[in-house]
């Protein structure tokens, strides 16, 4: 008998647990799904949440692998007392939100929807026709699971799609990579959208430096992570009038605090962290699968590479 | 050498002059393009507008067709002074505008967006997470060329699509036709979508009996034709809490005037008449294409049905 243990919040458990053990059924698999034990070295798989009990790993003697219920692992990745695979969280309900999310506010901005929606004044305003889509430049900052989703879903939308990653990849659309195609997507980009994990790396990629090199009247938005942006370059730039809005989902702070700027700000549009949201459905799948994979003896599938920190 | 007469008002002829004559360039076509005549009995195509001079059509004794400008032919099409083919104007600059609008529209209610757009409060609202699009049901009142490939490109971005038309047709997603089809699509659509034409036969198509046949919380999108609706049942079902909101493109009366009750209403957007802007580019390849058409013998496309009205 394979035993899996749930390491989430009690309220958790409760909407996980027949959504799992309903994926395990379909799979054939013989799953022991617990959300507690006293003989942490009979345990094979820990499904992981950061909010969870369990940080520790050492006494998990006899683990298979550890797969997170986050997309985002940078609460983990750094925790040395893991020595076995670090599979993230990849949901199809979370990509196909964040496609619908993403989708939604790049046309919101590219129709100047705003306008309309809070200002009924009574004045006909027809004079301002947006171009088509295919004369829009829209510029993704990550390439990975979902940026590269979202950037292929703008594009049969037929927006003018380019995108850019670390290491150069290879799409159906232009692509930049490293710090001089950086300079190049950036300048190009009249709607920004930033799908970059946390790392090193990336914290702080939009800074006064970066955002100088956007276009006049360029549009931020931000579901990726609250530490892509340093959030004072990004107010100045609102405030100069070089940057047109900001649409951020994700904060350095959440719940964003009542009494930061960014909630006052007219150029500003918060959401409250609503982009990606992990379907119990669908992420119990994600999760089937890779320990029907373990049992098999097949390689597991969303590895973390744990020196890259994503 | 062929004539053809622009017959639409001086700021469009300044317009469309020069992307008219680089199309018929392209296609080799030696047309003569005027905007005036003393002899029209030489003129060979009308390029036409209601805006326009031309309203009488005997005059012009040796003409092979009228061009529209617009798409929506409801005030040429009982003309009777027209022996012609009368083509309508499809132009994918137009078809572009119209799926960006409608996409953007329905994936702004689908997200339920205006909560955040319109209300910075500091309230962290994150309680409400909205359904994926495969759970959505959105339902397209008319599968002309307008409705089936805004209804196609939104089953695309993955919502429940369904359509209705007068008279049956099949396409990838379930349609609907005839009185009894009617009732079956408004009673599963949480989203409408109508773009339907202006006849004889839609006129109120939306009316006090029609609406309650919507699913509660119903959000109407309005981007064909301001007489599709009975305004005065709108803002009732709006205001009985039937509807969630109506967000409108077309009005019986354009400009709406100020004092219209659509404007002060909280549940309803309106918008100026932008959702299907024609561009010059692609208008003037439509009206080569049908003239190239023409001088070759060949049937001319995207002809009106002066019987059916559309």
């Amino acid at each position: 008998m394979t035993i899996a243990l749930f390491a989430d919040r009690a309220e958790n458990w409760q909407r996980y647990r027949a959504p799992l053990e309903r994926a395990f059924a379909e799979r054939g698999l013989e799953v022991d799904l617990v959300n507690d034990t006293d003989a942490p070295e009979t345990v094979d798989y820990i499904i992981y949440s950061p909010m969870g009990p369990v940080q520790d790993f050492a006494p998990f003697t006899n683990l298979k692998a550890v797969l997170s219920l986050w997309a985002g692992v940078e609460r983990i990745e750094g925790n040395e007392t893991i020595k076995v695979p670090l599979c993230r969280m990849v949901d199809e309900g979370l990509t196909g939100g964040m496609v619908e999310w993403v989708s939604g506010h790049v046309l919101r901005h590219h129709l100047g929807m705003d306008v309309h929606i809070c200002h009924q004044d009574g004045v006909w305003r027809n004079g301002i026709v947006p171009p088509l889509a295919r004369d829009r430049k829209v510029g993704f900052l990550g390439l990975g699971a979902l940026g590269a989703v979202c950037a292929r879903v703008l594009a049969g939308l037929g927006f003018d799609v380019a995108g850019w990653s670390r290491s150069a990849k290879d799409m159906e659309f232009p692509t930049f990579s490293g710090a001089a195609g950086l300079r190049e997507i950036l300048g190009r980009s009249e709607i920004l959208v930033l799908l970059l994990p946390d790392t090193a790396a990336t914290r702080n990629v939009l800074n006064n430096e970066t955002l100088a090199v956007l276009p006049k009247g360029a549009v931020v938005i931000n579901p990726g992570r609250g530490t892509l942006i340093d959030d004072d370059a990004l107010l100045a730039a609102l405030d100069s009038g070089h940057l047109g809005h900001a649409t951020l989902d994700v904060f350095r702070q959440e719940p964003l605090p009542p009494e930061h700027p960014f909630w006052a700000h007219p150029k500003v549009t918060v959401t409250p962290h609503i982009a990606s949201e992990t379907r119990p459905e669908s992420a119990a799948r994600t999760i089937a699968d890779n320990i029907a994979r373990g049992e098999a003896g097949q390689p597991f599938v969303h590895v973390v590479d744990r020196k890259a920190g994503y």
